[in-house]
């Protein structure tokens, strides 16, 4: 393991916006209603404007405010490492580099944007923001952004993952956020449920419906939403444009880039700023890796469909497995979304970024050989870019090539060790829905715009 | 929050031996079979021979190994950090830096000093490490050490924290050793335990006898142990030695430096190569942190005594409750030990070092404080530092003094959530043993030799 740091003084100053170097643009969201090109005012109860004003720019740099970057500084810049340990075990002639987020408070990259996010709706006035989290990743992040610029919190926790994950609870009650286990009986949605089901464990769909609710619902609140949407995904870029800079220190250049992908922020926060060098001539093999039980990319079809399943939301065109799908539990939570961030969507289906996908029980093997050999315990989101980088060099080796690898290990597993626990324990099952499942789950985006 | 990071290449070269420095030497260890001064022969089966060097050298500068460099390599240097959002929180006129341990592979100071006990370990051809754990911080430290060096590592961890703690478990498994609940059936003197009392929930203590029975017991092992002795303290002096380097870039030398103790080493590696300053004048204020359920410092008594409760390590002049004595259940488990390491004892009886007393509620009030203001969630162990921190930077704002404090917050609380939760929940209590409890521990000393 070998560690490039850079000073705070390095730090990016602005955003990269990959729409401003697109050869075409992606397919615009749409108004459920009038199936029309959404407007600043279809997103104003719910965003501030100067994230509504993000979402549709074509600014290729966006600064990034003071405030932000020093909020930022809290954990960034954050380590480039060169995986030697890996190297060496696996025999391999490639180069694997990846970038830390681990290191933030909430131990992932999810505090990257939870931070401006902050930021922009405490300087429009908003006095509170309401969120929904799955297993915690989120909720903790905007709990962390919350208190920083002095805005209340109300995070709706799916309420198997509340009960089953008490510990991300405590961390966003360290930050000082309200939380509730949804479906609760503080929104209208979430009694209607609970009068139907009183044991109704919850849903990711059912939390982002109660926390759009209550943003609706309250003028001191505003919505906030952790991946899937460009100003997200613009907000990640701090990863790819740290990482430029580390991997110049280090003297190399990557041939290939690697991200998990769920809503897809993580992956876009390293590959865009990469991307942009494609798009200009350079020969980088993009690859984002998906679960085998949650295939967006690899056997989803792109479409119009709803960002969730109580069909609240604008339509976006995207790869999705339909906004009814319910993937099955695996312990990579937050790579169980049935759609895709539109942006990456797009640039998969122009053919910048190839899709792989790979099982559970193979993705916690990669785990544990990093464990061992880099000795930092990977969040399994991330593992499945361990995995996709140990296939990369693995393929180096057997082609005699000195391939230059660069991955992001989006978090730690300190929170997830119920999960190696499982693993340890040979409990661990490989899920792969069939044709028939994905197809039926497809079928819900039939009756929407075509693309 | 504001970061100094140190570059590798700026990594203490070796680590500075406080003995060489003393005015008065401390008092030797002695044989409890013939109460003479222990020789290297007595620790001959426990320990190789470089590390009993180290134990009496009297070199202040001893050099730290290639390997290990490359190995501490893995997360330090650590950073430095001032804590400008508590200093606001606190509105106090001094400026707080603390020293990050928490960013190590097993969340601690403790790989500091398992990476280098592996290492000699490995030169002297042993092949297999026994050692003992409590709440896990130790075994999950010599788990990753031993994985680094190729030898096979034997946890004992006791029982109680086996089925209460799975998730360190289940980290020592990741790397790759072997944990039995301790007592356990693997050696006589467990077996002789479980076969009075089968519901046994263990103790430290049981624990370390168990480990020192399997190394004394077999010609492959040797036995690690954590804190305490000379050596440990040595190896973590890097903390001390960067923290100097970094003050320099920052342009401040403490006032005050600060750290929590339970066996000492996390304290006196920082404290140490200040210390050293101290003795050639300098005006440093040292403040060690206990609980006030176990007041080795501020209510215990200077003597010799043994480390262990079933008597089997070499007799030690520290200051202690009694071997026998049975700290109250603090969720600060790292610092429930009778005894404190013999050399930070002696510096406390010259008058170098002051000792505090905190209970465990007004330690998570700044626990939960510093969440709040710097986004690090800390160990329970670490968190009296922060608490004696925030009493210096009250006290400086009461006499209206810009005070420099250096505090070392040891540990991060990633796997000390389930005491969060008892705190937010109102369910911590706190702890003061009476003067009769304690009489009645100390009381054991009293057929041992004089000091």
């Amino acid at each position: 393991m070998k560690k490039i740091f850079l000073s705070e003084n390095d730090m990016p100053k602005s955003w990269y916006n990959i729409a401003a170097d697109l050869k075409t643009a992606a397919l615009p969201p749409l108004n459920p209603g009038t199936l029309q090109p959404l407007g600043p005012d279809d997103l104003a109860p719910l965003f501030p404007m100067a994230l509504i004003e993000q979402e549709v720019s074509m600014e290729r740099e966006i600064p990034i405010p003071d405030p932000v970057q020093e909020g930022l500084k809290m954990w960034r810049p954050s380590p480039l490492i060169r995986a030697t340990g890996l190297e060496a075990a696996l025999k391999t002639p490639a180069k694997i580099y990846f970038k830390y987020e681990g290191v933030s408070p909430a131990g992932s990259h999810k505090p990257n944007t939870a931070i401006p996010q902050a930021y922009y709706n405490k300087l429009e006035g908003v006095k509170r923001l309401s969120t929904e989290t799955g297993a915690g990743q989120w909720g903790s992040s905007l709990a962390l952004a919350g208190q920083m610029f002095g805005l209340e919190v109300k995070v709706y926790m799916v309420k198997v993952s509340f009960t089953q994950k008490p510990y991300r609870r405590s961390m966003m009650q360290s930050w000082g956020a309200e939380i509730v286990p949804s479906p609760s009986s503080d929104t209208s949605f979430g009694r209607a449920i609970l009068e139907k089901d009183p044991d109704n464990t919850g849903s990711l769909g059912i939390a982002i419906s109660e926390a759009v609710e209550d943003a609706a619902q309250r003028d001191d609140t505003k919505y906030a939403l952790g991946s899937v949407l460009n100003h997200v995904l613009l907000h990640q870029t701090v990863i790819g444009l740290e990482a430029k800079k580390q991997m110049e220190i280090a003297g190399d250049t990557p041939d290939i880039v690697i991200g998990c992908v769920g809503g897809g922020s993580n992956f876009a926060g390293l590959a865009f700023p990469y991307l942009r060098d494609k798009i200009n001539g350079a020969d980088i093999d993009f690859r984002a890796i998906e679960p085998t039980a949650c295939p967006t990319l690899t056997r989803g079809k792109f479409a119009y469909d709803f960002g969730d399943m109580a069909q609240m939301t604008p339509l976006v065109s995207m790869y999705t497995l339909g906004h009814s799908f319910m993937p099955p539990g695996i312990h990579a939570g937050g790579l169980r979304y049935h759609g895709m961030a539109p942006m990456l969507s797009h640039v998969v289906r122009e053919g910048l970024v190839d899709a792989y996908s790979y099982h559970q029980v193979e993705v916690f093997d990669a785990a544990a050989l990093f464990a061992r050999t880099e000795g930092i315990i990977p969040a399994p989101e991330s593992a499945h870019a361990i995995k996709g980088a140990i296939d990369a060099a693995v393929e180096a080796r057997e082609a005699g090539q000195e391939k230059t690898i660069l991955f992001n290990l989006s978090g730690h597993g300190h929170f997830d060790m119920s999960a190696y626990d499982a693993y340890f324990a040979g409990k661990l099952s490989d899920y792969r829905p069939s044709d028939e499942d994905l197809a039926e789950g497809i079928a819900v985006t039939e009756g929407l715009p075509p693309v």
